[in-house]
């Protein structure tokens, strides 16, 4: 929150009191932000009503609560139905914003724009989560510290990209950047859907290993940390991967290439130095004092906003928050 | 240690006080094992004679000393010279043993060969180690709960492998593995060395992105994990994948056609849940008590006791120490 402005009240609605739904809700309430939530099934209502969650039976209920915006958090493969089932209460409640918090936004925006819904959307995507699921592992605290990515297009309407950035800022507390959906789809495969593939390609060389009990002895901590998420939820791993195949086939690809040429330099007995020296800007970047950053404020035009605002996230910037002009306080944080 | 047996008093000679070496000797001294130590330059002796760790100024010394065992615990790239320079004067003391930590042991083996010390030779590999080095380092703790791989071959004499063993049993208190050096090298190979190269590749992969800003500001837990190994010590990394050259090619080319393949099923829109399922039985091997384990004694004949280790490493047994014959007690652990 931009220190000094007062907070705007809002009413928040949830599709989905899962994991990350459930943990949203429980943390907007907490910090005073008035919730309305629907599940597809009521058994955590018990508890989400004693927490302060107002619990509606019916998607229909819960757009006639009027909240301000909506957050999207069933599975994205129930995305299509709920977005088909809402288009039609939404088009009698059009100041209502959508907004979502699945980990693909490319395939998120064409099944609003298919249900019709695109012009009220505004994609989001908070980065927490855990190995869990569902509304017993709900915890407010899952999002402490979460980054959250925001996705805009060239018609995404400025005042509910304000609405979700302030949701964001002023009532969950977090930072968020802006991107477009084929930027973060690409970030998202890079840093883990793919990562998640070779995980298991580890994993899968052990196993198929004739020596595998011995392999396994002698494991430490450089195998533990690198096949940890091979080992949680292989069709969570699997939805992710082929949900985003086209980047992941890409990003798979690239690897691979990696591994043959230094496979290649090795069979040459020519030096790999080259190879480990090119990883020197990540170790600079996460040596560096993230803690170090200034806030200052960047001004978003009327036409334009949104390449602004990737542009400062291509620099390492996050956005604090809304002023009460619309402009976005950023951080500067260390960058490569 | 072998519940009932009494410990032998032993005399352990150290070459190099570096984080293994320094670790291991600051160990056995604590473990009441007499303990004199070598380095190539003598600034730990004040801290090491403190610990009670006699220092000598020369390798002639450390012979004289009469150890029942020294262990070369220098960087491998000095192994030929010291080898070289030990092979006369052990050759006054041959009931003296001669053993190493290294993280390659094929090479090793071979050093000692060409120097003439092959006789006297059983190699051990520690599976202990951290991201820190040098004798600031040095801590006992660091071998707790460590496993070592013991590496014999059809010559190694039963006598010397018993030493090593009840060094690392009785005197260290660690269990052991035994091993020939193309098994232990390609397994460390698999877990370790490969590894290496994949998790620099995933950073370099990053580096080379043009929104690798925006990549990284979503990086979370997978990719922390998958990628910490590539943050320290280049150089030691580049050392260790150069040693196990031809294993790490192999490894890496497996590696790169996996996600090869995995990248050819998302191109044609196949069905990934079978190679996320081939890793089930690492998740059921993760799962399964490690404290289940019964402890038997496996009795090792004149001839061919190498194999029948062997064999007993491959069921996912460990040595938990010798008896007064010269049998194995061994502990059942959760294989795959």
């Amino acid at each position: 929150m931009v220190e000094g402005e007062g907070e705007k009240d809002m009413k928040v609605g949830i599709v989905g009191l899962g994991l990350i739904g459930g943990s949203l809700a429980r943390r907007l309430v907490k910090n005073g932000t008035s919730v309305v939530a629907w599940n597809h099934r009521p058994h955590p209502y018990e508890q989400a009503q004693a927490d302060g969650i107002a619990c509606v039976d019916s998607l229909a209920a819960l757009v006639d609560a009027q909240p301000d915006v909506i957050v999207l958090c069933n599975p994205l493969k129930t995305m299509a139905s709920i977005a088909q089932e809402l288009q039609p209460l939404l088009a009698k409640h059009s100041a209502i914003t959508l907004t979502d918090v699945g980990s693909v936004k490319g395939e998120v925006r064409e099944q609003m724009q298919q249900a019709g819904l695109v012009e009220c959307y505004v994609g989001a995507h908070p980065m927490a989560g855990n190995e869990l699921s569902g509304w017993d592992a709900a915890d407010p605290a899952l999002f402490d510290g979460a980054l959250w990515a925001v996705t805009v297009d060239d018609a995404t309407d400025r005042q509910r990209f304000e609405t979700v950035a302030r949701l964001i800022t002023e009532q969950s507390g977090n930072e968020l950047i802006v991107l477009d959906d084929a930027t973060h789809d690409r970030a998202a495969s890079l840093i883990s859907h793919m990562p998640h593939v070779v995980s298991t390609a580890l994993v899968n060389e052990l196993v198929d290993d004739d020596q595998r009990n011995i392999a396994a002895a002698l494991a430490a901590g450089s195998w533990r940390d690198m096949t940890r998420v091979a080992l949680t939820n292989p069709e969570r791993t699997k939805a992710m991967v082929d949900e985003d195949a086209a980047n992941v086939e890409q990003h798979l690809r690239s690897i691979a290439k990696r591994l043959e040429d230094v496979a290649d330099q090795l069979r040459d007995g020519k030096d790999v130095t080259p190879f480990f020296t090119a990883a020197e800007p990540f170790r600079a970047y996460k040596a560096a004092d993230s803690k170090n950053g200034e806030v200052s404020t960047l001004e978003l035009p009327e036409d334009g906003w949104q390449q602004v605002l990737l542009d400062s996230a291509s620099r390492g910037e996050v956005v604090t928050g809304l002023d009460a002009d619309g402009n976005a306080a950023i951080l500067k944080c260390p960058a490569m």
